[in-house]
């Protein structure tokens, strides 16, 4: 892990600035860095291409993995303006980059509107107790997905 | 919130089966219900797409919300072969649907190679601690953000 650079963080801000400007969504920003240099930008475009996944971090995990032609971010670090969500968290955990730098807070976001925090908080519900109630409904057939992956020859992991 | 329908979950798990036979990626599927008919099907992609979020609760409520032409899926459901990653739950808690039913669950996903469960664990590490540290780095213009989108008159909000 590199010692962290304060001008990739005033890139993500200003990803963040230039997408607010630009009506894309909401005031977020972040860059995905390899080897010292920015690989990918990216700004939350959420109302603009009516995407709720279409976060900062998102975007330019997105973007660094087609630069980079595969879909994981080996040897690279994250620099975000905010705190990541949890959604923005899991993208981060399946891209697998070093590391991730962020400025505000989840309670930063909070107290502009954004329910970053609130969803931190329903991740240790019981699932069927949530807001938005996940209900286990058990299928037969899905076990066998499993069972024909764990057995398959030529799967690609990741 | 309606009583779940067996044949949605059917059709999720078909979902997968069909992506994992032509190669597309994981077993998983999922599909968004709205007014008892399927408006969205999704599979997961991430291998052969090079993208780490194409996960397929992902690809179900981004193609939904393309079809709705809205960033929320109101009074939807989504039926998914799998308990969603905590990516995909906060994709879904951004898509704000009713409800979610899901067949296989996390534990199952770990069993068979994938870092669901591993994920759920981390969220409760402290950021910095974590198998891919979080660190927080101060920037003073990211709080500027923030105070840019609590006083504008013309802000989307999501």
């Amino acid at each position: 892990m590199s010692i962290p650079d304060p001008k990739f963080m005033k890139a993500a801000v200003l990803a963040a600035d230039e997408g607010l400007t630009l009506g894309k969504g909401g005031p977020f920003g972040a860059v995905v860095v390899k080897d010292g240099k920015i690989i990918a930008v990216g700004s939350n475009h959420v109302t603009s291409t009516n995407d709720p996944t279409a976060h900062a971090e998102v975007m330019a995990i997105r973007e660094a993995c087609k630069v980079l032609g595969a879909y994981q971010l080996t040897d690279c670090e994250i620099y975000t303006s905010c705190e990541p969500c949890p959604m923005c968290l899991g993208a981060i955990y399946w891209a697998r980059p070093q590391a991730v730098y962020y400025a505000s807070t989840r309670h930063d976001a909070a107290d502009a509107g954004f329910d970053d925090s609130f969803i931190y908080d329903e991740l240790n519900v019981e699932p069927e107790n949530r807001s938005i109630p996940f209900i286990h409904l058990a299928e037969e057939s899905a076990a066998s997905l499993f069972n024909t992956w764990k057995t398959s020859d030529n799967k690609k992991e990741y």
